[in-house]
């Protein structure tokens, strides 16, 4: 009976402690059996990276009937990968990140530690989902998402993913949304993206910062334009990040060259 | 006469004082004028992430005619992102990122910083190039690398690359190659992943390691088979990473639930 319960494998990137994951778990207790690995503190902007020169530590913070929660030292790929490792007795059915405090789409699915998560279960065969409100506020009401992120999630149990696809789910910062819109990503760039932080006489130290700058702002098939005029977006996503479409350009450009 | 000569910024992610960053910056020298924004320490498994919770740093450490190197305290992306900013007078020609004692074909390349370098130039309208050989050892010998990375380079630097395009060039790590190979993303997993470190009676410290399976290991058009081989492996990279090909499928599905 325990077997056939799905196994659900999550993590975040705004760690441990952040009120999106407590309402994520809350929002997929009815759906299975969940395992929790998080980060121990704030690790925004993980993107897949690795830790190479510590080693990474877990422990146990709560156990209860379909619900096991852990910390982890590491990034929010190595949760995953850990988590794997050392703490579930199968293959998870399905990956889970989120719900991250700010937005993930477009040019952000890069630099995202949320989609470090999902992109991690995707490598590895798992059907994987990111969830993100566009509202960096700690204390986000995320009640609005609830319905939709346990239906999509049900409807990805019930039906998976193609292989090397993960899905990028997106919600406006609003209380009530236009609709469910299946997106492309946004091409876009970050602007403005340093602030001076001068210490003493070194003016050569700078905060992180910026805003997205959307190119093509009236395209409506992008996760931006959905986001702007109120829908939720979801960006199916690949990993194979072959430019397959260049492949056969650059074979001929580099046979004539002598090498 | 200055301004006709083309900009080449470069970083990695091994860090500044990494064998590789030396011998590209002696082989890219001939070519342009080069500009090195470096982390100040190793940073391998950086993916794209970035640095949230301190500012950036960075520092003049080299200055002489067509070349000025700088380090810096963030990560690989943000070197490319704060040189921009801070200390290049015009949108660089080239970003390259390299070259990288280490592997990075395949499904690394969601992990390397080296890539995050790369992605970062692509993102923001630059064609970028990064060049890995496959070898940790710090003192590897890059000799057989040089005239192909300066004809690679010298080639982008006419052609330049598709929009949202960039290219992730993998050398083998033998004397002589059996030629180059425009490939594509080899599809495996990583395996035994973890090991112990025990760290008295705390059983759960782990070291991150692990081995590479390709699960198409046959597929000849792959990074991973080229390397193999003995070939040089270019893999033309995008970075618009929406899975196209399920978005039909997935807005069916959308449809049919009542959100």
């Amino acid at each position: 009976m325990k077997k056939k319960c799905p196994l659900i494998l999550i993590s975040n990137d705004d760690g441990i402690a952040a009120k999106g994951l407590r309402v994520l778990i809350d929002i997929l207790r009815p759906l299975g059996d969940l395992v929790v690995m998080a980060p121990d503190s704030q690790r925004s902007g993980s993107s897949c990276s690795l830790t190479v020169t510590v080693p990474i530590h877990y422990r146990l913070v709560h156990r209860e009937e379909g619900l096991t929660i852990y910390e982890c030292s590491g990034t929010p790929t190595e949760c995953i990968k850990l988590a794997r490792y050392t703490v579930t007795d199968r293959l998870p059915d399905l990956v889970v990140g989120g719900i991250n405090h700010g937005d993930n789409s477009a040019t952000n699915v890069h630099y995202s530690g949320t989609m470090g998560v999902v992109i991690e279960g995707c490598i590895n065969g798992i059907p994987s989902i990111a969830y993100s409100l566009c509202s960096h506020d700690p204390d986000a009401n995320f009640e609005v998402l609830c319905s939709y992120i346990r239906k999509i999630t049900s409807m990805i149990l019930k039906s998976g993913l193609p292989p090397l696809v993960c899905l990028n789910v997106n919600f406006p910062d609003i209380k009530e949304f236009n609709g469910v819109r299946v997106c492309e990503q946004a091409k876009g760039i970050w602007t403005k993206e340093w602030e001076s932080c001068q210490r003493g006489v070194d003016a050569n130290y700078f905060w992180l910062s910026g805003s997205f700058t959307d190119k093509e702002p009236d395209n409506e098939k992008s996760d931006h334009w959905a986001l702007e005029h109120g829908y939720v977006a979801i960006t199916p996503t690949t990993v194979d990040v072959t430019a397959y479409g260049f492949i056969d350009e650059l074979s001929q450009k580099c046979k004539q060259i002598d090498f």
